[in-house]
């Protein structure tokens, strides 16, 4: 074997779409490399896509196949997108898992929930410390985010520092948590970056992205100027934000009530975590009836317009004794994830329609984003240098858009997707040599099932089309008398005259059937689909649709 | 009776969304008005809420029983949300149809293609030509919006003059069509305003619009500035938008081709309704191989991300013999409606991954709005000093805010959403006396379905949640062998070993009914209550699901 050793970078999740972070680096002759994997995240359903579904993560056949080469597996931070399918996928990907210790805190409740061992569960110390796991050394180097203990990940390969950010932003006064420390990324730039792999979240951000901090005065000043209760929501894991928001209340005269699982559960961990000893004493749901309303400020779950969350509920109607009324005032301290745009607009308008006072992101006031924007990410490859800068964590937009301002500054780029393998020289020259299978895969109910498994596309077209069962009984090759049996669901009465779509079809299978001209086949198959031309007719013509349809024939001897 | 007539205003669409258009206005004894109804809109379906629903229209029982005493149905414009229902509902509440000739066009179309009789359409002439309609005068104002030929309706009463506004804009200068004439608003305002039906759409634009010919130099500028094929997409409704867009191209030595069957008829409705004398000749697709793609400028529909519109074709694959490449442009001279941001977002990702420039709204440069923003909805308050203003076409949101506006201007106000029944009186003050049965109807193929029905729920059951078939075949009173039988539709296998879900469900339901305890009951609902439990069983325990069931219990005597 002549071929040489080789490093490689292959995403397998969040290079191509926000949400679902997975990233593979290799070192060793080609189709044999060691490897490690930077992050095991989710990302949500729809309907639209994927009805049904509880949670979309990347397919990890790759890493299944060469999992006794996987040396370990470094969490970035506990966002969703970075942890969430920890427990789901650990079973088939075994490997050592290193973290952060609120990370750890996380990823311990992850591994729990699915019933694996976590024990597996490293507690790693921060940079200059690293970890051996295979031909890599890692070091987690601190860096300011919307969540406490972020990472970036100091990756030393045998041919060059790679310098992975995870999900950053320069952040100087973060309220909680790591600042960004510019002296350290100096230092570790001083030895030379081989590659720079950066968050791309924010590259259409064109203004420098402002401090966790900087939006305390407004809070405050909205809190201050309020006279009924105020509600705010905002991400649970935004540990700082809430500190933040409890922390302007407080000081505002208001008592702090937290609402909502996800919300108090996150408290709790960071508390436990020794990293929110300054929140201020809260409030239980039976204390609420001492308090006035001018008096009260309530932190609930739910800033995506989450229909079962406690912000949804409160615009709806009571939840857990608390009903909002005129006067009061909702704030939410959260900007709006692309695709949730009509569930929080539908939250709002509840609101509104009660007299409730909204203030939501629009303003830019109460909430700043936990991404690195454009100037941040130019002023991070400025500290940086690297010989190529790969982008990561964005759709092709973001991550075309992050490569043009790179290229623009005169570095060497290249935009790699999910499933490409890209060999990295030590030289900065990359070029995508191969691609694997990639995919997805989705947390169904108790099942992870395959994304081109079919079941998706049934259910779309279930949800489109509605269903129709069929029953034929045959006796000697001989319809019955009542064997035709018809029962729809999801389909509607048929015209004006509000016909019965079930005994249209029943009237036409048998009128089908029944003709002498039609031989009733001995051949399940061949009776089976005429059966269904004639659904198919008949719901065309009444209908314009095309239901998934089932059909028994039950023979008696 | 000594009650007296009175004035009412009852939307039934629209005051409480964007879209679905449809408001009411009546005068005479309380539940004996005489009516006119203005706007017969739809709004559009999405999976998430509506699966398999072609379009969305309001609830017309109050019209139908009313229909009577309804004198006219009075169209603003020819938008979707304004007239999309016509065809559909004109069987429920027949009357005499009036609208401008553009508008006419289009109205003209809708009739024929639900089999209605376009003769009930009269074209009407502008301000000051009124139309008689029960006790009340008509006339139609010329007024600038995205559309040719929009009106505001100067509704004259017995007790004062209602100005309803319609979707507009202040445009003075909007490339085709009629400007926005302030005069003619002072004009009709001399006698005084009561009440001020207002368009709320924009009211959280804060600075004054931009007109139609404001963005000419832009376009002109990027088309210019272009090497490769050029595609530009907006809505096809937007005529002055596809003119400035072909002008633009043609002005830079391109030749225009008009890609998509909406754009290609709204075009030649234009034409043939003499609006849209100017448009440059466009090329055929056969011509599209002489012509080099330097020289190319294709003008398609699809702005909103839409999957079968040219525009994501183009996105994913080639469309009509065209292959967009590297070095191509491609151009969103629209905006995108909330709810669409994934789809668009797919569209723009599938064009970058093919190396494509992409422009879209965020650059502002590109796409004006055909709504009126805040400013200019304070000037027109001013112009027009109604004794009442009543927020119109809006979320509660916006409503809201528009109403908030003008108590700041210190004018009266009040916020009227679907279904309320709205008195005005004489001095401007008006009062919500009652509220109607007011909600949705669906088109769903061929038919009108109420929203109430259970259609739809079940749909979405069975979406998320799958479908069970199951057979049972009784010989007095026994079962038989093989006598029971599943089918699933939507549902995985079950666990790491990939169970089949369907003999999972027989096995169970054959113990379940063979035990020695278990009486095979003469009472088929008893029976079939019995298989679902089973089913249920299964399903919770093996998928963490409760699928839509239909059960057949056959008996053989």
């Amino acid at each position: 074997m002549n071929k040489r050793k080789r490093l490689i970078y292959v995403p397998l999740g969040g290079a191509g779409e926000i949400g679902m972070n997975m990233y593979l680096y290799g070192y060793g002759f080609p189709g044999a490399e060691d490897f490690i994997l930077v992050d095991v995240g989710v990302s949500f359903p729809n309907i639209e896509t994927t009805p049904g579904v509880d949670l979309i993560m990347p397919e990890t056949g790759f890493v299944e196949k060469n999992h006794d080469r996987l040396h370990g597996i470094f969490i970035t931070h506990a966002h969703e997108d970075h942890i969430g399918a920890l427990g789901y996928l650990f079973p088939k990907i075994k490997a050592a898992v290193y973290c952060r210790k609120f990370t750890a805190a996380i990823a311990t409740k992850k591994m729990n929930k699915a019933g694996q061992d976590e024990g597996k569960i490293s507690i790693v110390e921060t940079y200059p410390k690293k970890i051996s796991a295979g031909p890599f050394k890692i070091s987690f180097l601190p860096v300011s985010h919307s969540i406490p203990e972020a990472s970036s990940l100091v990756i030393d390969t045998p041919i060059g520092r790679i310098l992975h950010t995870g999900d950053f932003k320069i952040d100087k006064t973060p309220v909680l948590g790591d600042p960004f420390n510019e002296r350290l990324f100096e230092q570790i730039s001083k030895t030379g970056i081989l590659a720079l792999v950066c968050d791309s979240t924010n590259v259409f951000s064109t203004r420098h992205g402002r401090s966790e901090s900087s939006i305390k005065e407004a809070l405050y000043d909205l809190i201050q100027s309020q006279k009924g209760l105020i509600v705010a929501t905002t991400f649970a894991s935004n540990i700082a934000r809430v500190l933040t928001l409890a922390q302007c209340a407080h000081n505002a005269g208001r008592q702090v009530l937290v609402l909502g699982r996800a919300m108090q559960e996150m408290i709790a961990t960071a508390k436990s975590a020794g990293i929110l000893e300054r929140f201020p004493n809260s409030v239980s749901i039976n204390q609420m009836s001492e308090i006035s309303r001018s008096n009260l400020f309530i932190i609930a779950t739910g800033s995506q317009g989450e229909k079962r969350a406690a912000s949804a509920q409160l615009a709806r109607e009571k939840y857990m004794n608390v009903m909002l009324k005129d006067e009061d005032c909702f704030l939410f301290s959260s900007k709006t994830i692309p695709g949730n745009e009509l569930a929080v607009s539908e939250v709002i308008n509840n609101l509104i329609a009660k007299g409730i006072s909204v203030f939501d992101d629009n303003s830019d006031l109460y909430h700043v984003s936990g991404h690195a924007n454009r100037p941040d990410l130019e002023k991070l490859h400025k500290i940086c240098k690297p010989k190529i800068v790969i982008p990561m964590h964005g759709e092709n937009r973001h991550l075309r858009e992050h490569y043009n301002i790179v290229r623009a500054m005169g570095l060497n780029s290249i935009v790699v997707t999910n499933g490409c393998v890209l060999q990295i020289m030590k030289n900065g020259k990359a070029i995508i040599t191969e691609e694997i299978f990639s995919g997805l895969q989705y947390l169904d109910g108790r099942n992870l099932i395959g994304f081109q498994d079919g079941v998706i596309k049934t259910r779309l077209k279930l949800a489109s089309q509605g269903h129709v069962s069929v029953s034929v009984l045959l006796e000697e090759g001989k319809l019955l008398r009542n064997g035709i049996w018809v029962k729809s669901k999801g389909l509607p009465l048929v015209g004006k005259e509000l016909l019965d779509l079930e005994f249209m079809i029943e009237d036409a299978i048998v009128d089908g059937l029944s003709r002498e001209s039609y031989h009733l086949t001995a051949d399940d198959q061949i009776l089976e689909s005429d059966v269904q031309r004639i659904v198919n007719k008949i719901c065309k013509k009444s209908l314009y649709k095309r239901p998934v349809t089932t059909i028994f024939i039950n023979r008696l001897e």
